[in-house]
C-alpha cells in the first residue's frame, strides 16, 4: 500500500481510519514511510507533547486517562501512543488498556494506539516517534507518549516530549530505583501517585532530597512533586498546572525551540544512518562478508581486517 | 592509557589486575578499545560460553555461583559478567553480589566483573560481549553472561553465548510473560527453579505446551525443562548434563560454527557500522546539521532534505 494524496487529505483532516492506516504505515518503518513523514512534515509541530513514564504499576494509564479527559474538559483533543506490553514480567498493560476503551476509547476527540514491544527488534522509538508526527499532523492538541521507564529505547520515547512526567508510587525505594534508571534525569516533574498509601511523605522527602543533590542555578527548571491519587481523580488539575507551567518555562527560556531542535537532530542522525547502512549492506557485501565469516572462525583472518575491507570497498564504489 | 604488549602478556596469563584493566579499557569503547580488540583476537575463541537470563528474582545469580562451584570441581576456571542492575525497578541484584562475592569470590580460578546499565546509553551489549573476550583471551575455561531478561540489549548479551539457559520460577503466567518477552526464542534448555514451590508442575506443563507449538522437526533441537532449587543446590548436575547434550548437539549438528559465524557477523557489521559512522559525523557535517536545525524547526526546510544533503556531502568527500 502507498501513501497517496486522498490518504495524506483525509489524515489531515482527521479522518479517524486514515490516521490508523497511516501509523500502520509507519510502523512497517520502510520506504513508504519514509514518504509519508515527508510528505506530513510541514503539518507536524502543532501538538504540544506529554511523555509519561515511570515504573509497572505507578498508574501511568490511569494518569493518561485522566488527564484526557481534563483536556477534554477544554475541549482539546488528544492523541495517545501507548507502547504496551513494555516489561515483559509484570503484564497489567493489558488490563490498563482495557480500562481505557471502556473510558476514553469511545470519544470522537481521542485517538488511541497502542504499540507492543514483542517483536519489535529495534526501531521502537522511531516508530512511536513516527506514529507521533502522525496523529500532529492529525491535528490532535495534545499527544501523550506513554511507556514503562524500563530500557533505553523506552526512555527515548518518553523524552521526545515537551514535557517529561515521571509517575512514581510511596514504595519504598521506588524514588532510589528511578534515579538508576535515569528517570531522575529526564523528569520535568514528578507525579507521586497513589499518595494515600502509607510512606507518601517519607517518598516525597525522599524524592526532593535526591532532586536537592543535582547541579542546578537559579535559573535552571526544578523538577516539583504533585501528589495525585489518579484512580480517585486526585490531582490531575496540579498536574495539568504543573504541565503550563513547565511550557511557561520553556517558552521563557526559549528551551521549548532549542529542545525541539536537540531532538529533531537526532531524528535526522538516524535517517542520514539508516539510509547509509542500507547502501553499506548491499546483496554484494553481505555476500562476501558471509564468504569470510569461516576465515574468521578459524582464526585465519581477523574481524577488523575484514571491516577494513568491507569498508575500502564500500568507499571506492561509492 | 594505551594497550601495550605488556599489559597482553600478562592478560593472555591470566594476570588477574591485567584482565581487570582490560575489561576497563573495552568498557570506555574508543581507539584503545579496537586495539586491544584487535590484539588479543588470535587468542580468543577457546572458552565455551554460556548465557543466563530470566525474570528477576528467578534465581540467575544463585544459578550461576552453583554452575561456578560445580566447574571448579572440575577443575575447570570460570569468568562471569554478571549486568547489574538490570530492570531499574528490581532491585536483588546488589544483593546477588554480596552473596557471590563471599562465595565464590575469593576463588582464584573465578573472575567476576559486573557491568552496570545504568549510565550506559547504548552499547551495553558490544562492552559485555567485548568483556567475554578479555576473559576468553585471558584463558578462562567457561564464560557466563548473565543478565536480566528484560530490554534487546540484555537478551543480545544472554544470546551471544554457545549455550543460553533461561531460568523461570513456577509462578503463575512466568512462562506467558517470557513468551512475550522473546525468551522461548533464544532459550537452548529451561531451567524451572524454585520447583519445590507449589504450581512447580502446572508450571512445567504450561512451558511444555508453549514450546510444543513452536515449528521443529525431528533433527531440530527441542529444549528441555531442568528442575532445580538452586539455593539447595539441587538441580546443577542437571543443568550440567543438559549444557553438555546441548553442546553435542552443536558439534554434531555442526551449529557450534555456524552460530559462532552468524555472531561473527553481527559483530563485524557492528565494527563497520561504527567506523562509518565516525567518518560520517565530522566536526564540519555535525556542525552544519546544527546550523540547519532552525530552518526544520521552523517547517523551511524538512529533516529528509537535510539528511539528503549531509548524505551526499558524506559521499562527496570520501
Amino acid at each position: 500500500m502507498i501513501f497517496d494524496n486522498t490518504l495524506f487529505d483525509k489524515l489531515i483532516n482527521n479522518d479517524r481510519r486514515s490516521v490508523a492506516r497511516s501509523i500502520s504505515i509507519v510502523e512497517k518503518n520502510n520506504q513508504d514511510s519514509a514518504e509519508l513523514l515527508k510528505q506530513i512534515f510541514p503539518n507536524v509541530g502543532n501538538a504540544y507533547r506529554i511523555g509519561i513514564t515511570g515504573p509497572p504499576g505507578a498508574g501511568k494509564s490511569t494518569i493518561t486517562n485522566q488527564l484526557t479527559k481534563f483536556f477534554r474538559d477544554m475541549n482539546k483533543t488528544v492523541g495517545i501512543i501507548a507502547v504496551d506490553p513494555t516489561s515483559p514480567f509484570t503484564g497489567g498493560a493489558l488490563l490498563g488498556d482495557r480500562v481505557r476503551m471502556s473510558d476514553i476509547g469511545q470519544d470522537k476527540g481521542v485517538f488511541i494506539r497502542s504499540m507492543a514491544t514483542r517483536g519489535s527488534l529495534g526501531g521502537l522509538s522511531k516508530k512511536a516517534i513516527d506514529a507521533a508526527d502522525v496523529l500532529d499532523a492529525a491535528g490532535y492538541d495534545f499527544i501523550m507518549l506513554e511507556t514503562v521507564g524500563v530500557g533505553q529505547s523506552e526512555l527515548d520515547i518518553a523524552q521526545a516530549a515537551d514535557t517529561t512526567i515521571v509517575v512514581l508510587v510511596p514504595e519504598s525505594g521506588d524514588a532510589v530505583q528511578a534515579m538508576k534508571a535515569g528517570l531522575m534525569e529526564i523528569a520535568d516533574f514528578f507525579v507521586l501517585n497513589k499518595s494515600d498509601r502509607p510512606g507518601s511523605q517519607q517518598a516525597a522527602a525522599a524524592l526532593k532530597t535526591i532532586l536537592s543533590m543535582r547541579d542546578h542555578d537559579e535559573n535552571s527548571w526544578m523538577p516539583n512533586i504533585i501528589k495525585s491519587v489518579a484512580s480517585e481523580n486526585k490531582g490531575i488539575p496540579e498536574i495539568n498546572d504543573e504541565i503550563n507551567r513547565h511550557y511557561e518555562y520553556l517558552k521563557k527560556s526559549n528551551k521549548f525551540i532549542i529542545n525541539r531542535e536537540k531532538r529533531m537532530k537526532v531524528r535526522i542522525k538516524e535517517i542520514v544512518e539508516e539510509k547509509l547502512s542500507k547502501e553499506l549492506w548491499s546483496e554484494g557485501r553481505e555476500n562476501s562478508l558471509n564468504l569470510s565469516l569461516e576465515k574468521v572462525i578459524t582464526g585465519n583472518y581477523s574481524p577488523y581486517h575484514i571491516a577494513e575491507e568491507i569498508l575500502e570497498n564500500f568507499k571506492n564504489q561509492l
